[in-house]
């Protein structure tokens, strides 16, 4: 393998100091234009290939962003992962990705590497480290649907996302509207989906149930889970006609394959709506209407919201954020085949 | 922020060079024991906090990997990520993520990028870029279920896969047997399963038909071009009771999911079988009975033929392979709800 080319070779062969050369890499704007083409032309005559280590030991950047999220079962992460990723065409940083489930102890080892890797952000789907803990790592954080009061973040308006369906299930002539969900603390955005849901039910008088649960973190779990939760639905409500509302497509899945199995199609009594229009909404046997996250508009702000940060950090003087921005994207109600 | 620790720091703590110190990091046998605990007491009393990035320069690793999949819209490289990713534990490798979308240009790109940030290795699944061009990277490199001919791979064994489906489907009485799959070239691992299945068939002189269209790389694209397929075969072998084995489990429940909404339940006249074990075919309407890719162990395999080549690298006189190795996992038969 032939010898890779130095800052100094390219300083013999264009006659500039090594200063001017390593100016050309991490301040092109301080040359004039006619000195970086000559540099320009020298790379290619040169056939130089960039050692990005060494320039990140001279300009602190990596280009790197660590992404943590808890597991890839529930499709919207797999989603959220995917939008993430195809950032790259646009911004250029590359992504290292960790899947937490539930580990603490790994997940903030793998943190204090990536530290010691210099990475410039990370984006953390993952509940498991509390804000305060996060906020104190002094790197720039985005993060998604989790607790998130010491550091930036960008949810969807799970309290909106809780109306709508609430308010779509309330047009369907349904006798009694139902709310299945984790039992999720008001700090967690997706407790707005809660809230939402019950303030439409007490405001338009509407008969109401929610049923918390722990709906665990597997597909087996979730549908053990939702089984009991299916029966005893089916015991208690046989006749009326039901306004399902779930906390997830993945959960909206496995209630609806339930009611398939048993009646062979979705009947009268059933009207189901899911949340996060994730793939599954749609492969299922009957396509899931759902409340949409844009996740490709979460995608999107989360990255802007960090390069923000990052390019911040970079200034010469830094100026901190006051305070985290908390940035909010509007659910969208998707209409498929699961509600009239 | 304090200023960090640097090597003379630790030399002047502890009385040794700088030299010693540096072999404590990068070859830490070449020190007595006692000698390694006295530097290593000396890092906690200087709160030593490592910055990798020199490390990188000075040693070469950068315990980076580049995974590239083609999409995470099927199961299958969702759940192959999954897994991957999880190495970390064992491995302590990083992961930089990329999702290829069958763009060339944009992951000869990425690719360049991570090779100029002195990745170690990388694991591919996308089917763009050949296998002569990756193995002209001179990096060591493990594909998963792609074109392989002069890089090390790791693949299902595609072709008792295909036996295995064929086997399963002759001794459930159907009176035909069907395959539908891309058309791929005899150089693409799964096209084994073609193979397998019709050689089978033949052997026992069963009726078969094999499908083979472009199935597209959406769930969009894919149901169209299913549901033409579905349509078909319905024609052509209304009353026959069919054995349907198709190219993976996305597909699959895309299939079972037309059943179902025509008939209300799976009829006798169908008989189905996918691909993978992705988490679709237990989440599906009727659980899928499937050919299993045994992908943890593929992963695991993966890493460890990826980790082989890496520490060769290594080694002072690396002895680089004579030909690329070629591992194969034995696929497993998942019986479930929609065969026999």
């Amino acid at each position: 393998m032939k010898k890779s080319v130095t800052f100094q070779d390219i300083a013999n062969y264009t006659g500039f100091s090594k200063t001017t050369i390593s100016r050309y890499f991490n301040n092109p704007d301080s040359l004039t234009l006619e000195n970086q083409q000559i540099i320009s032309d020298a790379l290619v005559a040169l056939d130089y290939k960039e050692n990005k280590v060494a320039r990140i030991l001279a300009s602190g950047k990596t280009e790197y962003i660590g992404i943590i999220v808890p597991n890839l079962f529930l499709h919207y992460y797999s989603e959220m992962l995917n939008q993430l990723l195809s950032t790259y065409e646009e911004f250029g940083y590359k992504f290292l990705v960790f899947v937490g489930k539930d580990k603490k102890d790994i997940e903030r080892q793998y943190i204090s590497e990536l530290l010691a890797y210099q990475i410039e952000g990370m984006i953390i789907l993952s509940h498991t480290i509390s804000s305060e803990e996060l906020a104190a790592y002094h790197i720039p954080i985005v993060t998604i649907e989790r607790e998130d009061k010491y550091v930036c973040s960008v949810n969807t308006d799970n309290y909106m996302g809780g109306m709508q369906a609430a308010s779509l299930l309330s047009k369907t002539n349904c006798e009694i509207l139902i709310h299945i969900n984790s039992d999720v603390t008001p700090e967690v955005p997706s407790y707005g989906r809660i809230k939402g849901f019950k303030d439409i039910c007490e405001e338009k008088q509407l008969p109401y149930e929610i049923i918390l649960t722990d709906l665990g973190s597997t597909y087996e779990e979730s549908s053990e889970k939702i089984k009991d939760v299916f029966q005893s639905i089916e015991e208690k409500h046989p006749d009326k006609r039901k306004g399902i509302f779930l906390s997830n497509d993945t959960h909206a899945n496995i209630f609806l394959n339930m009611i398939i199995r048993k009646y062979g199609k979705l009947p009268e009594t059933y009207q189901i709506v899911g949340f996060d229009n994730s793939s599954i909404s749609a492969e299922a046997v009957i396509p899931i209407t759902t409340i949409g996250q844009q996740i490709d508009v979460i995608a999107q702000n989360a990255m802007e919201l960090l390069v923000m940060q990052m390019n911040e950090r970079k200034k010469r003087k830094p100026t901190p954020l006051k305070e985290p921005i908390h940035k909010v994207v509007t659910p969208v109600l998707i209409r498929r085949d699961t509600t009239d």
